[in-house]
């Protein structure tokens, strides 16, 4: 079969773009709403999406005040919207810093079983500021150590997933044998920042993994993604620092001994749409009017560590000297250093940098016609950027809706993405082998 | 209105008695198919049950090689119920000992939006043998320092909980203001166990507090319930004690300043149920005649804290010197307790012992028709041992689906239960005020 592109639904708040809710398109749903949730999901399921994903952060938004945001959370989203859905792969974000590994391998095998193999962990390293002080720290991890953390835990949570084996429950009525307790295993797991004994407390879940996503993207992000990862989220401003990163991270999965395809490339793109390119550009203008620039200062600084920017003018003409050095960000340094590299390229005034980061937090903006969109998707797939999307809608639901009925056909037509679902599992869409038990 | 009893559905793998799995009614679904558990929870909706309830243990159970058990996470099942049922009170047990408090919180905080307002915790500290080593401890915690902890624990939940006032989020796109951040407070919290700065990053939710509900019947447990619980589960053999349990903690609520009415006391009942009694009576027998005595030893066992009894005979009769003192226990004291006492009354053969128990784990029984276990009720009910009950089929779906046939239409009739809810949370359910946001 020809190869085809992957389509993930990055659901935020009211959409991507930072003045959403505030534009007449917006539908003003509640975000603790879970009608509002299954609308989405069940739109992106019509448009055969492989999957849905929510994001993260385990602190209040610093852009909340001016900012739809600060909705349910994740895991328990997942398991209300596997009801509202039969095929949608469902991935959750969770922070393999600040949730016990028994009770977060646990609760997503317990997805995966109650959306029939569905479920997929965006695992985080929790990068906000403040974040420790909800879970007793009363100092940040720093960055490495997070992620040399998160590749213990990885081993912990998915010796937890092997920990039956797929035929372990007998449920034999007659001779009263319920589990063969040869095939449940202890993991015995005693490292240097978790002891975890096992096993799961629950069979083995129909993917026998959920499906393993990341999304930082710094050299120990990369790392931990080419030995862990299967689909990685990234984000890029033009299609050649794509390219690089796409080459980058599959020369490393391969390093590691793994399949390229094993790991699949997804970078975010955020389409402002319209029925003419005139269209897409108002769709755009209206956004950006919309848009308060103290939103966009908040997070700028949160990009870089919470770090003070009021000191800077709107007007100025910016460099590099102007931002922390991003090596030293404890948070993302990947984003950090996208966002220094756009400054050191573009010289932008602070307005103009503002404007760039509100549409979609550093991912890829692109305006335009259906016929645009569709073009700019293919260069990337096929041009060594992309696997497939991060769909990120400026408006939710309206740009969602608008990509399903216009640019998801274009993309079908051209044979670049399934017309119809072959398989019933988040690995099935995603093309990845189900994991052994071992 | 006159006083009418409140019924809570528990549901417990096939059905609670502990040969229910090899019984030829037993239907035989998998115990990770949410199907099964939707199926339960629409049958109790449709009995106009307030609510149902779901135990749960982070260890797998030592009976599990011969009983069918292991199933669903509780928190993740709630919320795909949710979408199943309308009216029906969703409760989860989760660890206060276990699980990092902002996620507990938030995920209830969570599951009460999705639901509607129909959520509540059974706050366990977590006792079975073995937990701690799945958390990295590797001795248990002890049981009066679990109560100690879970106090402090309570004192988080509902602060963060409370953090967000009920009107916080403005959401006018007018002005560009989304949430009045004077509105949302950190909690600030430095205690002995627990450092937690909050906001939790979710607005509060329909019920304010999801209900708190909790099961241990110790002194420390009955401390802890005076000053938290709204709903008690508790395990008694005999209407006497029952009677004096709800003395005591109706007496220990008032003593707290609390008006006796904002805590429900409801024991466990497990109804074997037939046409007529001889029908009932045949039940009780086929079931006890599928039972094995090295589930039920492995059951006792782990009352008393794993402790080895396997050098008891079946047809020895038991004084309580064969059993370790309920005292010395680290886990359910209470249970252990209600185990020694009836030993100590009825000077049973081990045989007998197990039979007791195999029913539902020292919950009291009654086997008879309709008629009968409605006057049972009844009798609970109007003399003072209960105000309301845990029901605990001992087949399921099979025993709930007569209960709610034969025995919730006798309680109708009589005016001592429903028949339409009034309400739509748990709280309305249960007569329960909402908490204000202070």
């Amino acid at each position: 079969m020809t190869r085809q592109l992957h389509l993930n639904l990055f659901i935020h708040g009211r959409g991507h773009h930072e003045a959403s809710w505030r534009h007449p398109r917006s539908t003003g749903e509640a975000l603790t709403d879970i009608g509002y949730f299954q609308k989405l999901a069940t739109t992106a399921e019509r448009g055969k999406f492989d999957s849905m994903f929510l994001a993260d952060h385990l602190t209040l938004s610093t852009e909340l005040e001016h900012r739809a945001a600060a909705g349910l959370e994740p895991i328990t989203t997942l398991a209300a919207l596997a009801g509202a859905t039969s095929r949608l792969g469902l991935i959750a974000t969770a922070s393999a810093t600040f949730t016990e590994p028994f009770n977060l391998a646990r609760q997503f095998a317990s997805v995966d079983h109650i959306s029939g193999g569905r479920a997929g962990w965006n695992i985080v390293t929790s990068w906000s500021k403040g974040v420790e002080r909800n879970f007793g720290h009363d100092e940040p991890i720093p960055h490495d150590e997070r992620y040399v953390r998160a590749h213990e835990y990885l081993e912990v949570v998915t010796a937890l997933w092997d920990s039956w084996a797929d035929d372990a429950v007998v449920d034999d009525p007659s001779t009263g044998v319920y589990v063969d307790r040869s095939k449940i295993r202890e993991i015995d797991h005693r490292g240097t920042f978790q002891q975890v004994r096992g096993p799961l407390n629950l069979p083995r879940s129909p993917q026998g993994h959920p499906v393993l996503v990341q999304a930082g993207s710094s050299g120990p992000g990369r790392d931990f993604a080419a030995r862990f990862a299967e689909a990685v989220f990234t984000a890029h401003m033009h299609v050649g620092t794509a390219r690089e990163f796409y080459t980058d991270l599959k020369a490393r999965v391969r390093g590691r001994g793994r399949d390229e395809q094993s790991l699949l490339v997804l970078p975010g793109i955020s389409p402002i749409l319209g029925s003419t390119e005139a269209e897409a550009e108002q769709l755009r203008a209206e956004l950006q009017e919309l848009s308060l620039s103290s939103v966009g200062l908040a997070h700028l600084s949160a990009r870089f560590g919470g770090a003070d920017l009021s000191h800077l003018d709107l007007e100025q003409r910016l460099t590099t000297d102007d931002l922390p050095d991003p090596g030293s960000v404890q948070g993302a340094q990947s984003r950090a250093r996208l966002i220094a590299d756009f400054v050191r390229a573009e010289k932008p005034t602070l307005r103009e940098l503002l404007e760039k980061l509100a549409g979609a937090r550093g991912h890829f903006v692109v305006v335009g016609s259906p016929e645009k969109i569709a073009d700019v998707m293919e260069e990337w797939f096929t041009g060594g950027a992309a696997d497939g999307f991060n769909v990120m809608p400026p408006l939710l639901p309206a740009s969602l809706d608008d990509f399903v009925e216009y640019v998801v056909p274009l993309l079908q037509r051209r044979g670049l993405f399934r017309r119809e679902y072959t398989g019933t599992t988040l690995r099935d869409h995603y093309g990845l082998a189900r994991p052994a038990s071992t």
